[in-house]
C-alpha cells in the first residue's frame, strides 16, 4: 500500500462532469489499495472571472484582498470534489490552506510555502478518507490568506506530498507527459518515460508549460518523484526524478523553443567599468527581466552588448536605454522582435564534448544563422530568426535521434 | 464618536456598481466620525449558483462540504468591498468567520453562534480601518467551516455588534423599514419609527421577511438596537429595540398575513389519552413543523382536531395520518390548502381586553368566516379563506387606525 498525491488542474475540474471523472479516478486509486490525497486548482475560468471583478473596482487593487478573493476558487472545487467522491461510496473531506495548515510567507499573490503540518491529513487518511486539499493557497503567520501565484497548485501538491512522505506526486494535465519536443511542430516527438529534475528545469524555463518551475525545484530539493500524466487517459506519463546511477542518460533529452523574447543590441559603447551596471539597472528599474546577455570583445575601446527581454517589454526596454544614452554614450541602440530561442537539453552533455558543435553544424547545414549562443552544463541555446523555429526544432530532433528510444550509455 | 455595525444583504452587493455604493456609504459613516464594521452577504444569486452546482453532483450532498462551498460566496463580496473602500482613500481589511473568530456549534448549514472574539476587529478599528466581515459563516471547535442558514448574515451582524458593544446594528435592505402591514396590499401602510423586539418577533414569524427571526432573538437577548433601513436612500428606517417605560405603546402595531400554510382536520377521534401524541409523533416523524393546533370540546366521547402545516408538507401530512388511522380510529381526515392566517400584533394588547373581539367583529362585518383562532400575549391570529386575505388586512389596518401616527397611551 502506498500514499499517492494527485494534482488536477483547472481544465480537469472545469465542469461537474469532469469533477465526477476526477472523483472516479481518485476512488479507483484508493480501491487499488492506496491512500489518496487530491490537490485541486479552481475550475477553469473561475480565477480569471474573480480577477476581472477585482479589476473592475481597481486594477491596482489591494494584494491581501486579492488573495482573499481568488482563493475562493479552490474552495469551491474542493467541496464539489469531496461531494462527488462520496456519491461513489468513499468517505472524503476537504481542507483549505488555512485548515491543514499550509504556512507561507506574507508576499501576497506570490507567496512561498514555508511549512506544512501533515498531521491533520494523516489522521483523515487513517480514518479511511480521501483527502481533498485546496491548491494555490496558504496562510501567513498572522492568519492572512495568501496565494502562490499562477500555477501554484503544482507546488502545493509537491509540498503536500513531501510533508506526507508520499510515494509519488501525480500531476494530471491535458497532455500525457513530457515530450522530446513540441508534437505540434514535430510529428516525430516522443514521450519520455523518465527525465531528471535538472533537465525538466531547463525545459520548463525554456517554455514547456507542463509543470511550474518552482514545483520542480521543490521536488528536487526533497527528492519527491513527480509523475506527469493525462487526466483523460490511463496511459503511463513521464516520471520526473533524481538522476540515478544506471539511469538512462540520453545525450540530449529534448529540444525546446521560445518565441516570446526579443533582442536588444547596444553598439559602440565606451568600454569602461560601470557601463554594464548602468544599462542593466535602467532595465531592471522598469521591472524587466533579462534572459541572455552577450558582450563582444572590445575593439578600439568600444564594445557591443546584446541581450534578450520578453517581447512584451521590448518597447519599454528601448525607451529606458534611450533615456540613459547621454550617460552611457552608445553609438546606436537597436533590436529585433522577430527572433526565437532554440535549445537542446540533456544530462549526457556533461560527458560529450561535441554536442554544441553538432548543434551549430546542424543549423548551418540549413543555412540558419545563429545570432546569440548561451550554454549551461546541460543545455545549449541559440537565438535565430523566428521564421526558422520549426525547421530548427525538426532538424535538431533528428540529429540527436530523439524519435528513437534512448540507448543506455556507459 | 460611536461604533456602528452595518449589514448589507445580497441585493445591496449584487453588482460591482452596488458594491461601490456600499463602500461610499461606509466611508461616509466613517467620515462623520464613527468606527465602522460592515457585515456582508454573498452577491445576490451567488449562493444559489453554488448550491445548484452541488445539487448537480448530489442533491443529498455532504453538509460539511456544503458549508465549505457556499461560504466562498461571502469571501468574494468582502474582498471586493475592502478593495472598493480603499479606492475611496480609506483603509479597509476583510475577515472571514474563521479569522476573527466566529465560533459556532457543528450543526452544518444551520449552525448557531456560540461566541465571537472581538479583539482582532477592535485592533483593526483602532488602526483606523473599516473592517469588513463575512456574514453567514463561522467555524466550529474542530476548525470546520460552518454556515448559519439562510438569512444568517443578519444574525452575524447582531452578534458582531454585541461582541463589540456597538452603539447600533444597522441592517440595510431593499425596503426602508418595518411597515404596519404589507404596502403592496394596503396603500395606507405606514412605516414605523420604532418597534419592540417582542412585536418584531411576532411579525417576523408571521411572514414579514425583513429580518431573520434569530437575529431579533439575539438582539433582544443582549439589548442591541437594530436599525432597519434602505440601502438605496438616506431615510431613517425603523429602530427595533427594548420596550421602555414611556415608549409609545400602540394597541396594535401591525397586521401580518401568511398564505403559506394549509389546514388539516381529523374528525371523530375517540377521546382518550395518547391520541394527540400518536397523531403529532406521526407528523413530526416526517419532519413537518406544526403551527396552530385546536382541539374541539369532546362530544359523545369523540373529538375533532385541527392544525396547520406548511403548504408544501400538506400531502405528506395527510399520507402520514392515513397510515396511522388504524391506530387512532378517526372517522374522517380532510383538509384545506386555500387558507390564510391574518394576525394583529401589539404590546398594547396586554392592557386592552377588547382587542380580540374588535378583530372578530371587524372580520364579521365583511362576512369573513373565522376557521381557527390562536392568541399570545401580544398577538391574535385568525385562519380565514385565502381569497379574503387582502380585504381582511385592509379592514383590520383601518379598524386599528394604523395609518395614523401612534398616540401615546398612558
Amino acid at each position: 500500500m502506498g500514499l499517492i498525491v494527485q494534482k488536477y488542474g483547472g481544465t480537469s475540474v472545469g465542469s461537474i462532469e469532469r469533477i465526477k471523472n476526477v472523483a472516479r479516478r481518485a476512488v479507483a486509486t484508493k480501491k487499488s489499495g492506496h491512500q489518496v490525497v487530491v490537490v485541486l486548482s479552481a475550475m477553469s475560468g473561475e480565477t480569471d472571472r474573480l480577477i476581472n471583478l477585482a479589476n473592475e473596482i481597481d486594477p491596482e487593487h489591494n494584494r491581501r484582498e486579492h488573495d482573499v478573493l481568488v482563493s475562493s476558487g479552490e474552495q469551491v472545487s474542493v467541496a464539489l470534489l469531496a461531494m462527488a467522491v462520496e456519491t461513489l461510496g468513499e468517505k472524503a473531506i476537504s481542507y483549505l490552506g488555512s485548515q491543514i495548515i499550509i504556512r507561507t510567507d506574507s508576499d501576497h499573490s506570490r507567496a512561498r510555502i514555508m511549512d506544512i503540518d501533515g498531521s491533520r491529513i494523516k489522521k483523515a487518511l487513517d480514518n479511511d478518507h480521501i483527502v481533498v486539499v485546496a491548491g494555490f493557497q496558504g496562510i501567513d503567520a498572522s492568519g492572512n490568506i495568501t496565494t502562490l501565484g499562477r500555477g501554484g497548485s503544482d507546488t502545493s501538491a509537491v509540498a503536500v506530498a513531501t510533508a506526507l512522505s508520499a510515494d509519488v506526486c501525480e500531476i494530471y494535465t491535458d497532455v500525457d507527459g513530457i515530450y522530446t519536443t513540441d508534437p505540434n511542430i514535430c510529428n516525430e516527438a516522443r514521450k519520455l518515460d523518465r527525465i531528471s529534475y535538472d533537465e525538466m528545469l531547463e525545459l520548463a524555463s525554456l517554455g514547456a508549460k507542463v509543470l511550474q518551475i518552482r514545483s520542480v525545484e521543490f521536488a528536487q530539493k526533497y527528492g519527491m518523484p513527480i509523475h506527469v500524466r493525462s487526466s483523460f487517459t490511463d496511459c503511463q506519463g513521464t516520471i520526473v526524478c533524481k538522476e540515478e546511477e544506471g539511469m538512462e542518460k540520453a545525450i540530449v533529452s529534448g529540444v525546446a523553443y521560445n518565441k516570446n523574447e526579443a533582442k536588444v543590441t547596444i553598439c559602440g559603447i565606451p568600454d569602461r567599468p560601470g557601463v554594464a551596471a548602468s544599462i542593466f539597472s535602467a532595465i531592471s528599474a522598469q521591472g524587466i527581466v533579462v534572459d541572455m546577455i552577450i558582450q563582444n570583445i572590445s575593439d578600439e575601446g568600444l564594445t557591443d552588448l546584446t541581450f534578450t527581454v520578453p517581447k512584451l517589454d521590448y518597447d519599454h526596454a528601448l525607451t529606458a536605454l534611450q533615456n540613459i544614452n547621454q550617460e552611457i554614450g552608445a553609438r546606436n541602440i537597436n533590436g529585433d522582435k522577430n527572433i526565437a530561442k532554440v535549445s537542446i537539453v540533456g544530462i549526457g552533455m556533461r560527458t560529450h564534448a561535441d554536442v554544441a558543435s553538432r548543434m551549430f553544424a546542424t543549423l548551418a547545414r540549413e543555412n540558419i544563422n545563429i545570432m546569440m549562443i548561451s550554454t549551461s552544463e546541460i543545455k545549449v541555446s541559440c537565438v535565430i530568426a523566428e521564421k526558422y523555429t520549426e525547421l530548427a526544432v525538426r532538424v535538431l530532433h533528428q540529429e540527436f535521434e530523439l524519435a528513437e528510444e534512448t540507448k543506455i550509455e556507459n
